[in-house]
């Protein structure tokens, strides 16, 4: 069976299509590796890249578009709304299928060790390839942003995993790492009060002592004058999708508020919205591997 | 893109393991096919075979398997609770990917026509395959099954598409087909009165002025004691699971019953269930082609 890994790097510039297309030029270019999506985002300042391919060529790809950033991004001149520490800001891999999260841990160290040895851009190991607990949380690592980076490196708990304490000067630090496949999932309130979309958002992120593996504030959405519960569910088997919008249909309720309409952004795997199907059905007996045909036509 | 075919035969055979073992056999060594999944009833008295291939892989395998079934299965010795004309009572062909309806009909009537040609058996082509209205419903073709089928082929009405007006002597009479995908979708219901069942059926199937789409009948579960809407959706982007079970849900609470649990039979397209996340999460904007990552990965 193929072995096929996710990457979806980040990097810090939604605004030059120039760039953006530089990037995309370096993804379509790596044999073995298909670019399925890219979006950039103007005030995020920021662009996301959808890439599967076999383990050599997402390794590959993943360099190759580091090495793109690194020469066409020049942190010292950035600014956006996200936050941000390097030229390619993260690239994490994502086991899809044939190969273990083990296999994928091995890849992002090898393309960190690739990244720091020929482009000298120092790297943090993240998620499931951290290899001390204060580097499991992105948002943790990244703390500080490109600003505070070179002062952060120099603490004796914040020297990169692979490279010297000094930042890349124009391309900042980058954070590699394998994860679960991540959803995306925002959930639309028919209120404009962003205190009640940031309270309920409170409430069922883990930081805050809701589901563990939910990740959530609350926004504005200023063209529709509706606040929104924008998520990331970093383990959808563990903190499915319809949990966190009973959840949030049920903390709204609280306010006399309901939800008028959810939406997910970018890819997501066919059972995080299955699992959806199954729970509001009630399906009995329900085998996911053998009762969905296209699972037979991947094999 | 490599095109792939669906192929579903029914046989009248569900008691007989070395009859059930013989069709397995012969489904394993045709090449460019996969046998998924197959499954014998014996109250029924009939298994069904879920095969996919390519289109002369699966047209190969559809002969073969109704060459053995008429090898195998006597249909003058043959009872069952199942309706059944044949010994390979039913062969329909089902576009999965890469591949019209048109294509699967031009596959189903060369496999009618060699069907006829070299086992003598007759055909009545039905569903999308069908020359002529009355045979587009497999419930009609099939009326008077094996015992009343010498007789019926008398009728000007219903002379074979393929063959002379006689029947085979113990293999009878075969419909072939191409068809959309099925699916077969269960509702329970905390009561044990058929009655209730039966009407729900009654309210939802298309025949009776419910969805044009969706078979239904009402049964009792014996061994679980509850009632049973037993369903065929055979067109679940006409309509969709979710439709038909909020319409279930409604027509039980006149009887103030509820529903206490579902069940899918066999395989279903992935596209079917998440048809259903997408209603009840209220997905704004949903792709479903672009956003499911498996969509990529089939490309």
């Amino acid at each position: 069976m193929a072995q096929i890994v996710e990457c979806i790097p980040n990097f810090s510039e939604g605004r030059d299509p120039a760039v953006i297309e530089a990037l995309a030029h370096t993804a379509r270019r790596v044999p073995g590796v298909t670019l399925l999506d890219y979006s950039a985002d103007v005030n995020h300042n920021r662009s996301v890249f959808t890439l599967i391919g076999d383990p050599l060529g997402i390794a590959e790809a993943a360099f190759q578009l580091c090495k793109t950033a690194s020469e066409t991004i020049d942190m010292t001149r950035q600014s956006g709304e996200h936050p941000r520490m390097g030229a390619c800001d993260v690239i994490p891999f994502v086991p899809i299928k044939g190969i273990t999260m083990d296999a994928c841990v091995a890849i992002s160290k090898s393309v960190a060790r690739r990244i720091y040895d020929e482009l000298g851009i120092p790297i943090f190991l993240y998620e499931r390839s951290a290899i001390r607990p204060e580097c499991e949380n992105l948002a943790n690592v990244r703390r500080g942003e490109f600003e505070g980076m070179p002062e952060k490196l120099q603490h004796p708990n914040w020297s990169p995993d692979f490279g010297t304490p000094h930042i890349h000067p124009t391309a900042g630090v980058t954070a590699v790492g394998a994860r679960p496949p991540l959803v995306a999932f925002n959930i639309n309130l028919n209120t404009d009060n962003l205190d009640i979309a940031k309270a309920i958002a409170k409430a069922i992120r883990g930081s805050s002592g809701g589901y563990q593996y939910c990740k959530a504030i609350g926004i504005l959405l200023e063209d529709r004058n509706i606040a929104q519960v924008s998520m990331n569910l970093v383990n959808h088997e563990a903190t499915p999708i319809y949990r966190v919008f009973e959840a949030v249909r049920f903390e709204a309720a609280r306010w006399g508020v309901q939800i008028i309409g959810s939406e997910l952004i970018g890819l997501a795997p066919a059972k995080a919205l299955i699992d959806c199907a199954e729970y509001y059905l009630k399906l009995e007996h329900f085998d996911y591997n053998r009762q969905i045909l296209e699972n037979h036509l991947l094999e």
